[in-house]
């Protein structure tokens, strides 16, 4: 049987002429590589994608020209070769060509059970799959012999009204027909579009010798790779299994190992050349066809044969490290390894995760807000979250939602789940800051903070009680499941490092805190791009004191609590200065309505009242008429600059003197950047401006230093953007504050949008959550204008974007195509920012509208 | 002393040579008129602005040219002569060219005592205003004679040391400064520029031939008009005094008829000559100036002079009775007629108002938020104020706020007042709806439900007492202050009905009740642009019903509640229809969100719970559930439509079926127009569109007859705006509503904008409140980028605003600049609305951007 070994050039049958994967699927494209490559590769014809298409409407190829290559007695066997594997198709058929005769043939070579054994495995997958029959007649025996195999050409006789067929061909034309028809089916459709295939994706087939893997001496099956697909490091793993084909090797007993292992047998042992040409083959196949592959092997009677190759499966972590090491190597350019990393598999390396493997009981599931996997105790408040973390306990706090009051309890906890709320929520925002593993929106839990439980279902957990919250799935699990830890390891930071090479817009990081910064910094953000200053105003003393200025009934009383809060707010920006290092830090003044600040309950309403020496009545009364009934549209950002003008007076100077103090140390000139909330009229700026100016123009007399900023706006408002031309002559950057901007554009409260938001996905309204995905079409129109009008007044003009939309990919090539400076987003998503924009570019100069969605097509299908 | 009698032409000091009002001034053009209407006025020199200027700034003119015509011995007046006579100007002075030898001359004509009179009264003139002396020792003496003469000559002396000037060309001089300096003054131009006055507008003055009133036989000066300045109507008015010069008849004691009276001596019978001359006069005037006109006059030895003639002052009402009796007899044209009235004088034509000289004790002031006055016992909430209206009685509710549960107890009362909100919320915006005077806003009035009783200051008022609110200007009075009636007469059904003609855009209004549909009917408002549909709802049991479906736990449940709605929200449907006799009317489907419909207290939801039969912490927890931070950018809208789209199936149908009623009784086809709230996605619109179709195919097929109807949507939302192209695709027509635009477009809420509005617009940070007056720069802008992409998508779109601006003129003038079909507004706003839409239309047929803004203009300076 020699001409089973000779290594023929595969065989397109096509209408046209080009070997692509477009047009015979990845498999074949695959394996005629490997065929110019010289691997021991089967006969292999090909049929393209309009042939298979052909078939499946009735127009049957000549069978005969197919079988041609395969010699007067072919055996043979069929695969599915679609332009993605993972688009999935029809499993394998094998033996195709087995009959009678050929079983005969055969026992005298490999042996009568062997052969039979062969023979019924055909008639059970044709009978089974082609001819669509019951397949209970048709279980393997335990036993192949001769009385098990006329018992099941009988039982196919008996079901079909006629014999077994014999000839090849119709074996093969009916194989093929099957094959066709099977990916026009209904569910393989919907499987294969849920993966991303287009509505007209084609199948292309592989029929190939077949390389037996049964008989003696040596003959078997296997499969081999030469890297871990957990953590990407070199090691030769697979399996071997005697007497075998396909990939039993992997399911069955018996298999053994391929490299010489203290636990058992092993193939380099047992065939120490084949072995060998393994390795060979492996580090080839590696170099030439510029991947880390995992090869499918056959030994029949002691000759090798390579029957296909696929690109090793992978985790997050193992592509980073496989990427990085082909690149460092030299088997591809850097810029590739930089596009074959999806972005969001960072988010993977970034977070603990739940173990793949590891059981979960779903209790309840909602949004998954922040990535990342903790457990802990069930606590109900912040306060307790902060008696947990002293015991050194790790808790997750559950809220209906929550709120700035909050956040030292989300500071001390390890995981949060919210009853309401969407993807940005104050939970979600402030989770994604913080690198807190958080799940809002869990729309079936039911809070009852008076008992101390939560309820879904029938299942009631109390306080105390141990769960864990899924950031990646969105799930809150009972118990503790295994984890496996984050792997920031020097792959990582040398992937990263290549994508700061790469890229063209800057990547900042949005930072209330030093631990913020400091995430940032060890992040690599060239600096903070938003530092919101309120809630430095909820910790302990310095919301009473933030009270005590709001309830000031004399503007002397207003001042002096501002005074108290000055050199606290001094410190703050002091620390947060120093740890950028003179890397630019711009400062959001302060923005919330003012009513967040106050007690939301009567205990806590009296407590303020005793504090401050006022009536209950006069407190409650006056903490009445603050509440809005439109928060997110009432007395907020710069209109409480222009009509409570003291606090931003304060903090200017809180932020000039801290300034001061930065340049002082080090010798050079820090120069921060100041940025004015929910601007909707040019005059606004002006009117701060000017107090700005002039608590500037105080401090430089009273220091002798000169004092220098940068005024800019966040453009949040519709308004805003449509003024853009106007707002721009008063400021330095206009950085653009795409949650409200959405919110405003849409009409839609972002923490209420929880309650409709899937439903609407789900039925199309909305393509995607647009807080979740820049809305190009609508909030990005308004950017647009904004970015031309605002460069047409200021050419100089810095543009930025802000909001949580600043990490995507998306985001990001829009923010390149209008000409954006940088991007800034939450710390821990500053490392995929960074790619994605690295990917951008390069993707850009290689003349691609986007990068690759799927990072392995780069090199199997191109 | 012929010369005096004289009718010479007018004579021009100015460096140009035409004479017109924006050189000399209106008093100045208007005095030219008369005297080439051949009328008795005296020699009269005009100096322009740039003359007056001149003056100021130190270059005085010849005085002894100005002085030429008046002759060797003149005795004249000067009066000023500003563009618009409302802009002030500094007080006439009278008697100049007195000295002690022309007092000796007229001593002869008309007796010591008077010669002495008159030079006494020029002696005080000159020494107060233009020697600005301490007024005292210029007291006018009870006697004049020669003592008291020689005593003021002696003070005059005494205090300048120097005597009295007896140079006329001095005198005059000093006068001419005097007045051309005092127009520079700072308090006279903030008052005129507070009247609209430019900053640089000038100031004319008017020499004029002094007709000296005293002396023998008859001499007197008077004032006199052709009709009533209250009602409009022809009646010869004004009084006439022996012996007195300019306005002192209007003034002093002693006066006498005009027309023979019962109540007194007359004019008409003193000299019945010069009387009928005057009624010539009268006439004439009325017809060349083209105005009713009020006329100064004075009798000088039995012949006749007519000093000056201004615009008759008028009120509302007459200003337009006089205009349409000037236009129905041809004076001017009817274009004429419609432009000199400002839209805004018929507010005053519709409403109740607190009569210009009753006392007024405020007690608080807030925002004018719906015109009219009212008054009545105060209460404190709805049911209070039903009470009154069962017992016949009125009342003025008081609320913190009002909410949708309000709506009956607003019908009842007679007036309300709120502490919160600004002019376009929940109680202006129903208030205006109802034409129910309202007053919000009122931040410093304190309410105390539980012991029913507001407090001002240290002013507490109870329940029971008696209050009038004030919609003009904003004021809570105590007491009930006396008031005239709206005055809707035949001129103002002639004026609007002349506005009809000409304008060319549409007019309807807003209207949700069947009251609101008659009062739109009566205003002649072509259809109704927006009927919402909410308000249907929170009637006694259909509020029940709506709990209901909101709170049912299956989908037959809901099905239920809203089987029992559908009739009754036919019925609603059917009267509308009725009572617009097949005008189009324009129904949008349920808009707030279900939460408003919930009780707001613990005693309503435990009512509720029992009315549910369901326990009492299940209401609340999913009561609380249903709470939103944001309703404004909730869960309302098209999205419930998407979301529960059984409500808006229920209101299809509730349609279909009262169209059909209506056609089968008529005759007619008649086709309702559907508008959907809140869209922000063309897919929205898709989605409801296909329901409702297949509710209109339901309702055909069950009746037999044909379901037509034309879908809009309600553009409120930015994305709406920019998406219009798309959005445009699938509907008949698009209707702005500007409110929520401007919220979302500014991220202001219209509930919440009241605590900083008045701050922002005194500070000049917006120029306007936009949500009072369209803001063209920015919600503008989104209005025309949707216009322009609807009607490039269809050209057939039709274009429409229905918010709250769409009863101004600016906004008017946008929506003809950009083709909208028609503007609909509150049913009390649609007069005004009809009057300003032709008014723009003549102003752009003359060629003007705008229409006067001043009516009097027209006439008076051109």
């Amino acid at each position: 049987m020699q001409k089973h070994t000779t290594f023929n050039a595969i065989t397109l049958i096509t209408p046209t002429a080009s070997m692509t994967a477009e047009v015979f699927g990845g498999r074949a494209k695959c394996l005629q590589r490997l065929i110019r490559l010289d691997m021991p590769v089967p006969t292999t014809v090909a049929l393209s994608f309009d042939t298979v298409r052909g078939i499946a409407q009735g127009r049957m190829p000549d069978i005969d020209a197919v079988l041609e290559p395969f010699g007067p007695t072919p055996l043979v066997s069929v695969r599915p070769s679609s332009l993605d594997p993972d688009w999935g198709g029809p499993g394998a058929v094998l033996n195709i060509g087995m009959n009678d005769a050929r079983c005969a043939a055969l026992a005298d070579e490999i042996g009568l059970a062997s052969a039979i054994s062969l023979y019924l495995r055909f008639i059970q997958s044709f009978a089974i799959n082609v001819a669509r029959l019951d397949p209970e007649p048709f279980e393997l025996p335990d036993d192949a012999d001769e009385a098990s195999l006329a018992a099941m050409l009988a039982a196919y006789e008996a079901e079909t009204n006629e014999p077994f067929p014999q000839d090849p061909a119709r074996q093969l034309g009916e194989v093929l027909r099957f094959m066709a028809r099977a990916w026009d089916g209904t569910t393989a459709r919907i499987l294969r579009e849920a993966k991303g295939a287009p509505a007209d994706a084609g199948l292309g087939l592989v029929v190939q010798e077949m390389a037996l893997g049964v008989g003696a001496p040596e003959s078997g099956a296997g499969v081999i790779q030469f890297a871990s697909e957990v953590t990407g490091a070199p090691e030769v793993k697979g399996r071997y299994l005697s007497q075998s084909q396909g990939r039993d090797a992997l399911a069955q007993e018996g298999a053994i190992y391929l490299t010489r292992d203290p636990r058992g047998p092993s193939l380099e042992e047992l065939c120490p050349e084949i072995y060998a040409d393994l390795i060979r083959i492996g580090a080839l196949a590696r170099e030439r066809l510029r991947e880390e592959m995992q090869v499918e092997f056959t030994i029949e009677s002691g000759v090798l044969h390579v029957l296909d190759a696929v690109r090793l499966p992978r985790s997050s972590r193992a592509a980073v490290r496989i990427a990085v090491a082909l690149g460092e190597q030299g088997v591809i350019p850097r810029e590739e390894a930089v596009l074959r990393i999806a972005p969001n598999t960072l988010n993977d390396l970034l977070h603990r995760q739940v173990a793949p493997d590891a059981a979960r009981e779903v209790m309840a599931s909602g949004i998954a807000a922040s990535p990342g996997a903790a457990s802990g105790q069930l606590v109900f408040s912040a306060s307790e979250a902060q008696a947990a973390a002293a015991r050194g306990e790790q808790s997750i706090l559950v809220r209906r939602e929550t709120t700035p009051e909050d956040i030292r309890g989300m500071h001390a906890a390890s995981g949060v789940v919210t009853a309401r709320g969407g993807i940005t929520s104050h939970a979600a925002v402030i989770g994604r800051g913080l690198g807190l593993p958080c799940v809002v929106g869990v729309s079936n839990l039911t809070i009852d903070t008076r008992k101390r439980t939560i309820r879904a279902g029938s299942r009631v957990l109390g306080a105390g009680e141990i769960v864990t919250v899924d950031g990646h799935t969105g799930d809150v699990l009972i118990g503790q499941p295994g984890t496996i830890e984050p792997a920031l390891d020097d792959a990582f930071r040398t992937l990263l490092s290549w994508a700061d090479d790469l890229r063209d817009i800057g990547v900042r990081a949005n930072a209330d805190t030093p631990d913020d910064a400091q995430t940032a910094r060890d992040f690599s953000a060239e600096g903070i791009g938003l530092c919101r200053t309120e809630h430095m105003f909820f910790d302990g003393e310095r919301l009473t004191v933030m009270r005590e200025m709001i309830f000031a009934q004399r503007d002397d009383d207003r001042a002096a609590a501002l005074d108290r809060l000055l050199p606290m707010q001094r410190a703050d920006f002091t620390r947060l200065f120093e740890i950028m290092e003179g890397l630019p830090v711009c400062i959001r003044l302060f923005d919330p309505p003012l009513h967040e600040f106050l007690p939301s309950d009567r205990a806590g309403l009296r407590d303020l009242a005793e504090a401050l020496d006022q009536p209950l009545s006069d407190v409650m009364e006056r903490a009445e008429r603050m509440s809005e009934y439109n928060p997110m549209l009432g007395m907020r950002g710069v209109r409480l600059g222009i009509t409570v003008p003291e606090i931003y007076d304060m903090q200017a100077r809180a932020i000039f003197e801290a300034a001061i103090g930065l340049s002082e140390k080090t010798g050079g000139e820090f120069v921060p950047d100041i940025m004015l909330p929910l601007v909707s009229a040019q005059r606004e700026v002006e009117i701060v401006r000017a107090r700005i100016d002039s608590v500037a123009a105080a401090v430089q007399t009273e220091t002798g230093r000169e004092v220098t900023y940068r005024l800019g706006v966040m453009v949040e408002t519709p308004r805003a953007a449509l003024r853009a031309g106007d707002i721009a002559e008063n400021t330095a950057f206009l950085s653009f504050g795409t949650n409200d901007m959405t919110q405003m554009t849409y009409g839609l409260s972002r923490d209420d949008a929880g309650r409709f938001m899937s439903e609407y996905v789900k039925q199309g309204v909305y393509r995607e959550d647009p807080f979740h995905t820049l809305d190009l079409e609508g909030v990005g129109e308004l950017l647009t204008i904004a970015a031309e009008r605002g460069r047409t007044a200021r050419n100089d003009l810095v543009l930025a974007i802000c909001g949580e939309h600043g990490a995507d990919q998306a985001t990001i090539a829009f923010c390149r195509s209008h000409g954006f400076d940088y991007v800034s987003c939450s710390p821990f998503r500053v490392p995929g920012a960074r790619l994605s924009a690295a990917r951008l570019a390069v993707a850009g100069r290689m003349g691609l509208t986007e990068p690759p969605a799927k990072p392995g097509k780069i090199l199997i299908y191109q």
